[in-house]
């Protein structure tokens, strides 16, 4: 079985004789590697939440960047390599600079999402600025825009979904499923934090500090919590 | 004789010894890996439905798109890779806005196809715009122009044919199998709207609801069936 | 014997030690796969008939198109890859409009004809317009210029040749010896339309009707008959 | 050992072990399997007479082109791919018309013979014009210019000689013997033109006709012959 | 193990089944084959100091250059392949030039870090500047900006974490344990130096003098040590 | 041992773990198939002869060109692939006519041997007149400037040397053996000819004729010998 | 082990699992195949002596060039691919003349050395002169600056490093364990000529003669010694 796959599985985008592209899908096991995130969507605006692995205690914590802002109103979390979400998220960036120029108003975070993956589904065309592989990664995007709060989340085949509430990284079974029990649409931005918390609690190897976490909201801006902010919600777990 | 087909199957453009190209159909293969989608014509318009995978309540339905409008005048249904559906979408959007433009008119149906066919063409000649790998989905066109109303059906290899009925995706036998027994030219619109949704009930494996299941209209313009419309098409199974 | 074969038989412009194309020769087997055409030349003009393979019922037949206008003074018939034909006619539709234009006449049929066998023959070089492999159709070119009717057969390797007859696709060997049997030069159309017809019905698995077949002639103007004049040349066979 | 061979001869411009190049090897085969062409120089001019193989009765004799006029001093017979030839002579009639409207002059036979040759050599280098792999054809050049009448050949190397008289084809050895044993250079015109056709009648498995030879002479102006002065070349036989 | 691995680890942009990108795994050991560097950040600012290895004595060891300026404010350590390191640092100052001229003030320390980490990712692609393979080498910049010192530790990846003190290259194990026990936040520039030097002393297989290890500060600005500076050092060990 | 040769010998430029280049080394193996030249300096100027292969008595022997004039007071004598040769030349030919134009005096014998060897050198570098293997072939140039007589020797590889008396060929052996104890620095040029064809008649399988072999001198221009001067030479042997 | 290592040393710019750079190893060993040279500074000016390979009487040994001027303050000597180090010297003279002129000064020894290695770095990324394999050549690089007498080594990876004395080529290891013993850093000019012909003297098979090898001073300026100042060496020793 394995022998045969093997015959398909490294052109970037050869199909397989079932009609499957392989490097799309290691590309999602590149994931399946990376640290937890989680968001939630509230009434109010979204709960973004990462696990930091911070594998030395000489590592600066707030340089490992697992959330980033994208414009004032989009903010994103991360799994799977870092070095590919910075390159998706400054591409964003741009698109959302020349938006606001061009037109005198945010980009809507639909549009936002849409563009970062046209420039993922590029992989292998050798077009400017797209990549000849997969980007290795998945995002969670919260945005706040004329529609209210959204929060997408995208693959590396380039394809998204809207969610109420999603989790991607090492611990999406877990995550999800504790999501689907106990995440609800009338949550207050309170309930979304502490629940988004005790969930990466759950998947966590080491104890939650506010060193190895980080937690933003889009609600309607996008605001990185400070260490103290963090460590208020984990004292609330 | 897997052995034998294993030493083409992979170069995109290159011919097996029996004059096939492989690359072509096993893109074929992803589409019935799709959902099921179904169109149908009427005397006052094309009903499209597609069946939607819902994997997870948290999940927004509304954002797992499977039909999209092109034009006001047209709008499509998809199988298969979802992303490679919104690459062909997005020219052919292009295309038809380019028209109205220069011509002052809406583009035929029939030139819309032929658009998007010719992208879905060219792949692996390494053109702006083109993929280096045939687009892995069909795509069932429902138009209104000077006339009337007209259904294509596109696939992978860039060929397109005109219908009256038909179905894609991984239910497609079954589907093409009820619409030639149940399909007739002078249903109404209500008809063809309870047809389509009876067929996608029998190939789809969970209950058919106002969530997993999109409907659209064009009859003359596009119109996508709000959840209460496509309700009570499911009220009149 | 097959095995050293396949040494050679995947590069698009490799010579095998016997001075062999095979890509090409492979490009030639898609045609045999394909429906059956015939044409025929009279002093009046020419007449080209063609199989339509009709999958369903609820395809619209005349969506099936085999038969092409390149200008108006010039058609084709075609088998193989209904794609590749496409692209071939639309370059011919180009070259056959520059030509009214910046000359005021129209293109010799014979210059129409190289036109579309320089495009084939350019195949695996990386031109604009040109295809990565061998174009997977053979053409019958119908045209009425200064020199009277001419009808050209073309194949995969961009070569072409002028003939009194000629079938093409997946019935022509029955049908080249029914032509050589029966074709006289000095055949009035009706007869070469009843000829063209009684060849097809011989080869094709299913009975003829309006709907699974095609007759255009160029005499001296293209002209695509309607079903209704097809009937009457069946009901005279 | 053939074995050890195969490991060098599909890359175009891979030099085996012993210093050779293949794929331009296997192009000179290709030539093998053409029909016989034959080339001799009088003192008035030269004849060309090539073998057409007219594989059907509804073929049009006069469209199987194996002799082509490049300029109105200059023509060649040819024996491989025709479609390659084709190319070939296209180049080098441009060639000849630049040269006039730049010199006010007729291009030399050896400067067309070598801008042919340019182009032949120039395989596998991704110019334009040129191709992927070698051209698969061989050609007799007869011209007449200030220096009087003159033959060249060529071959898929890109390398010309001047001769006497030559053949090339799928009955090169027999032809070449012959040549060398009656050809004399101080032939008239009308000797050449019964040796030519001997000699092909010779080599030929079908009965010469005037369907399926063509003669041309350069003397000091290219002329095709009509049937009627082919069949009296062969009633003099 | 080994032999499934090496299916997938030459391509350079090509996922593993496990999502693994090996190129970039391979360029990492590179890294391990390389001289041992240190970096420390004190509340003054940054000290650096690298092991040279000077295989003769005939070498000026001046010449091996593993600490280099990039702007006035901002230098750094390397190891691994030194000619890759170079490339990366002529990248890096003409960015923090290019930044003075267009802005009138340096570059910040995290700006220049990410310029460098942009080239870095973007091995395989093609583009101008970048290599056609991951950069084998890893990068410690020191710099200091309106933020105070700031420690940066790259990897081939393209990925940047800040760090109060890190290790790169053979001895990185051994440092970087002892740099967990040893090192604290409030160390003095002195004490940072002493520091560095006894950790080299530890991982090196020579003894260390003047001329096989380097040492620079930034604090402010960019001074790498004069040998009696380095011995200054060596002498409070 | 030839196993593992053939690991590295088909890459155009890939070394071999020894540190060889088989490319080039299959090139020059191209050389030893061609026919013999060979080369003197006399103080009155050069000699160069070479062996033609005339395979039919149909050949026009001064169409098979193996001595060239690339100025007129520089020439070369040529072994291996004709065609590669004839590219070189012209090249020569085109640097040595600007030099003329741009300086208003002959270029240097080394100067043109130089530019030659630039080309040679960049095969497989995708340059515009480069080629994408070696040349196969080497060149005996011959120049008369400002510093007197030279004679130079190139090879596949793009390197030349400055040589009194050289060979290159089939016959390559035997013939620089035979220089080595013959030819003297103070020859008259009349000696150098008949010693030239005097080696030439040593490896020659054939007679020596006026037909088979030719005869330049370069003192101080370039001057190839009339059918009467070869003759006249041969009479002196 | 071999045949592991098989695995990975042909493509260009492919890490090995163990981090290497194969085909850069294997430049080097080109390098071991070439002639020795020997380079030494002294407080007047650099010394450069090379072994010239004269593999036949009728070569002029001045052809052979292993010592160049790069400019009149910068020479250097080399070992390995002849045509490879030509295209680096080319490179260096070009740079070194633009900077003249663009600055009205001499470029620094270190510079220069620094241009032929960016060029040498950047193999396999197909830039404009740049190689598409690493270039099979070391060079000692001996210049004249402001700073005094500079000797630089480079090697086929880009990298360089400055030297008392180094010696290259297939002498090496005799050669620098000789320059360890018996160099000093107050050697006379004289002395080191001395030194540097009896370590030649040492390593090659012939005899040392004015012929086969050669010196070049740069004391301040690059002067390349006459047989007769070789000869006077000679003497000495």
């Amino acid at each position: 079985m394995f022998l045969t796959r093997s015959e398909y599985d490294r052109g970037v985008n050869t199909f397989s004789p079932e009609g499957r592209l392989f490097q799309v899908e290691y590309a999602m096991e590149a994931i399946k590697l990376g640290s937890t995130a989680v968001g939630l969507k509230t009434k109010r605006g979204i709960i973004l939440a990462v696990e930091k692995r911070i594998t030395s205690p000489l590592l600066e914590p707030s340089s490992v960047e697992k959330i980033m802002e994208i414009d004032e109103h989009v903010g994103c979390a991360m799994s799977g390599l870092i070095a590919d979400a910075r390159t998706l998220v400054e591409h964003a960036r741009v698109e959302t600079q020349n938006h606001r120029f061009s037109y005198g108003e945010p980009m809507s975070t639909e549009s936002t999402t849409q563009a970062l993956c046209d420039l993922a589904l590029r992989f292998g065309e050798g077009d400017e600025d797209s990549m000849s592989r997969p980007f290795g990664v998945s995002l969670l995007i919260a945005g706040h825009d004329e529609n209210g709060p959204c929060l997408y989340y995208t693959d590396p085949s380039g394809t998204f979904w809207q969610c109420d509430a999603k989790s991607i990284g090492s611990g999406v079974e877990a995550a999800d499923i504790a999501l689907k029990e106990q995440y609800r649409k009338d949550m207050t931005l309170e309930e979304a934090e502490t629940l988004a918390l005790s969930i990466l609690k759950q998947v966590m190897e080491d104890k939650v500090t506010a060193n190895n976490v980080d937690i933003a909201s889009v609600a309607p801006t996008y605001h990185l919590y400070t260490p103290a902010e963090v460590e208020a919600v984990i004292n609330r777990l």
